[in-house]
């Protein structure tokens, strides 16, 4: 009988382990899993208000604004420790970190870009050093150390592992798409957004600014676009929003790449410019309406000309986004106009398309480098071999059969073409009913690639927030942590070929800890595993 | 080619009206659809300074305070027209909404309690009534009076149909469940849970307060409970968070039922009482545990029995939800001293459950009307046929083969073995990528009965929220609006036999106008139908 109780209580005590979250939380692991990193067990204590970062290398005005920031960042982090707001103590026994020296070794680029540097080489000791060659890498480095600290069991003080690490990204193109056109996102959760990406090492900001639905970019050529394209006078990204934007990426590392995408996609210049834009009900849907400029009128070039000077003086980025994707070209055929012009040409309506995008190329000038989805590349047979084609479709049609591919198909026809490769397909996260393993899982770009030789040509990848289920309400749960898992695909490169459950099981529990490390820095992100609880501030009693 | 030109601009007017949002919000309808409503084309305008509410029937504290509440209520609609903040201006022509007379006939309940009076009789005009023989058909009548309101065009007015509507609920029960073991959700989303259910005309506050996971409530007779079984000190409900939930929910006409599902879905039970339960390996998904209450221990019936005398003190209404679902036989099973005492008692395994759920029953007494998880319908013979079983399975197994019928089998198996219904199965709120209209489609209790002079035992309904994948960063939006489609069906009974794309095509530009309803009173409702906007405050300029 004895023995059958102590059954019981071990039974319990392993429910105990187990109740609670179903993966408990890590303690000061690193997301996304840095390349080399030695972890000692020595702890060391944290407390803001005896450590000092120092500057002890090469140093420049961002520099100096990221550091200072990333003093606050700590310190809010050290504040929530219970042990904070109590009278002094005694001196703890055991190390403490007191000072980080921060020693960047070469000038400050302006601007974060497609290649910049990102490594960098961190220890952490009582006195620690963050080094690298980039202010890209400092920034990199110092998320780091923010994710190194966790709490004492007991949550009363900040701690962090002695700890060696050396670090860079996989891919440099590391991004996240989004739409504030389906619906209109506020500039504080754009912001927000920024600030998750720096958390999770993302460095593009892919903002698809305008679509069918409305048109919320304030043009100073063209006012009317917004006037009569937003879905509100209230509802629209002024100049000063925008330098905003710009500002506060840069000083997180992150290169903001607008997107116009033309000529589909159009729906909402008409409101404006009805004479430049033909609206046909969408071709897939039917319900809903697609919009086509009308590539035939100089008009139509004059506005997009003139815009896109517009946009280039206004966004630092050598590239920018043009779209061209799903255009409804039927819409196309239907006009009279076209198909008066086809008929005096001597054209074919699919030449259209082609001259359309030859004209565009030829007013980005040398001053961008356009990134398109994949339908200019089917179907424009001059696309520059240069351009970056961006691949989203998971499911080519083989025959009469759809198979879900996560784009590899499309990516290694892409890469033969020699053109480059930006891929989002495996990482859509509107499907609702999906978490973080199943864009985790099989997604590793390089695996896909036949050809290796080929493989450098892939940028990097994004994943894409479409804003038709998405609003003010539900933009950050939905993003976050989901969107991690493609940040930790680009940068570090889990092994591809296990089996699915590998990754399930080797990072959730750190997954846990860094949903729970977003929602404390203002991050709503949603659970990411099921039952657990994530103590946001251990101080509300 | 001018009448090309033509035909272009008429294409974008067209547009015009398409692009923005899909489905162009209606004005001043009211969700839950009313039985009975004649809405006129006089318009009159709502400025709560020129306005009053008078109570001409009989009185009693709770409706003054309600009176009161819902002058706050209607003053913040008012305050948002843009005309509010002008200077004073000519006297409008055309009527205003001046009084509003609440009529009450017959004296205040003290609870709201199952088929309680919710119906109300409307009208506005100039001088507007309110009648009702019910506190808590007055409660429904001004939320009426609420979704009336519409802003004019340009945002300048409130505006409000002169109107007629005779209402009153299909079903009694109208509930909604929420989950605070698998996260804790704090008091605050509960608090704005209840505004919004009241908002939907929602009456029922399911309150899935532990389960495996986690065990918020704190009990004074057993604190230990949730001193061990909470997921943190915080993640707690006292005594009297629960007296301001259950004073919250009075206000709005909203009964609290709590559940404490026993015997299976115990594991945080184990943590303080650890002798009490038994632990397996989930019965399904053997990742996670179990836990089943020791059902041959009279200390079980001991602890049950205090802790259900404190939460009938506590809790008000007269049904008590014991769950009674997946118990984990298995679980018991394997345990020496089960096999011991069947062996002794000379019973099978599938003898205990009924004998835990008889001992359960009378530990009720006849204070607390039973409601059970439809397991205990299916394992236990001997359940009272009073008793109401809550139908939650979608798929039932006939032969080797699952279908989903919504619960229409199970319904009828109940409803034919003489207990009532509460059905859940057609509303999990936890398919995330389904929408409102998934909820909304072929979902009518009433049509699912073969027998239909058994109908009327269908008590009412519940969309259920389970907690594994909500906490406090996306409850509100994974709850709204989608609850809100069973909200009507339950209230309204729209038309069963219809095309499933009937109800999208009637129903989307009420649900549009709905959702920023709730949005404007501060419940963040994910968008319903894909692209559009909701504006919030349009003095936000």
């Amino acid at each position: 009988m004895n023995c059958i109780i102590f059954l019981n209580i071990f039974a319990a005590i392993w429910a105990l382990a187990i109740a609670g979250s179903h993966f408990p939380a890590t303690k000061g692991e690193v997301w996304p899993k840095p390349q080399h990193q030695v972890k000692t067990n020595t702890v060391l204590t944290f407390d803001h208000r005896r450590f000092q970062i120092k500057v002890v290398g090469v140093s420049c005005s961002l520099l100096s604004s990221v550091a200072s920031r990333y003093s606050h960042v700590f310190a809010r982090q050290s504040q929530l420790a219970l042990e904070h707001y109590e009278h002094a103590r005694s001196h703890k026994s055991g190390g403490r970190l007191a000072e980080l020296h921060i020693d960047l070794t070469a000038p400050c680029e302006d601007y974060p870009h497609y290649g910049m540097d990102e490594s960098y080489h961190l220890t952490i000791a009582e006195v620690s050093t963050l080094k690298s060659g980039s202010i890209w890498g400092i920034l990199r480095g110092l998320q780091t150390v923010l994710h190194s600290f966790y709490f004492s069991d007991d949550y009363r003080r900040i701690l962090v592992n002695a700890t060696e690490i050396y670090d860079y990204p996989r891919y440099s193109h590391r991004g996240l798409l989004l739409d504030t056109s389906r619906h209109y996102i506020s500039l504080h959760n754009i912001l927000l957004t920024l600030d998750a990406m720096e958390m999770n090492k993302m460095n593009v900001f892919h903002w698809h600014i305008v679509d069918d639905d409305s048109f919320p970019y304030q043009s100073k050529r063209f006012p009317e676009l917004s006037e009569h394209g937003a879905y509100y006078p209230t509802m629209v990204y002024s100049k000063a929003d925008i330098v905003l934007v710009l500002k506060y990426a840069r000083e997180r590392g992150i290169r903001v790449i607008p997107e116009f995408d033309v000529p589909g996609h159009t729906v909402s210049w008409g409101a404006s410019h009805p004479e430049l834009v033909f609206t046909c009900p969408d071709q897939w849907y039917g319900t809903t309406t697609s919009g086509v400029l009308n590539p035939i009128l100089n008009s139509t070039y004059e506005l997009l000309g003139d815009l896109i000077k517009e946009v280039q003086d206004l966004f630092p980025d050598k590239y920018l986004h043009v779209g061209g994707d799903e255009v409804n070209t039927k819409c196309w055929e239907k006009a009279p106009t076209i198909q008066a012009y086809l008929k005096e040409h001597n054209m074919t309506i699919t030449e259209l398309f082609p001259i359309f995008v030859d004209r565009l190329f030829q007013l980005l000038g040398s001053r961008s480098q356009p990134i398109v989805w994949e339908a200019i590349f089917e179907d424009v047979s001059s696309l520059p071999a240069s351009t970056p084609v961006h691949v989203w479709k998971r499911e080519p049609i083989k025959g009469n059969e759809r198979y879900d591919d996560h784009g590899k198909h499309t990516v290694n026809k892409v890469l033969e073409a020699g053109n480059k490769v930006i891929l989002s397909a495996p990482w859509y996260l509107d499907y609702l009913d999906k978490t973080w393993e199943y864009y985790y899982n099989g997604t590793d770009p390089h695996a896909m690639v036949n050809d290796k030789s080929l493989a450098e040509n892939i940028l990097g990848g994004e994943a894409c927030l479409w804003g038709e289920r998405v609003d003010d309400r539900n933009i950050i749960s939905r993003a976050w942590p989901r969107a991690s898992a493609t940040a930790e695909i680009l940068w570090s490169s889990p092994p591809f070929d296990v089996p699915s459950e590998y990754h399930k099981s080797v990072n959730s529990n750190r997954m846990e800890e860094h949903t729970c490390r977003m929602i404390r820095h203002d991050i709503g992100a949603q659970p990411p595993n099921g039952p657990g609880f994530c103590v946001v501030n251990p101080n509300h009693l």
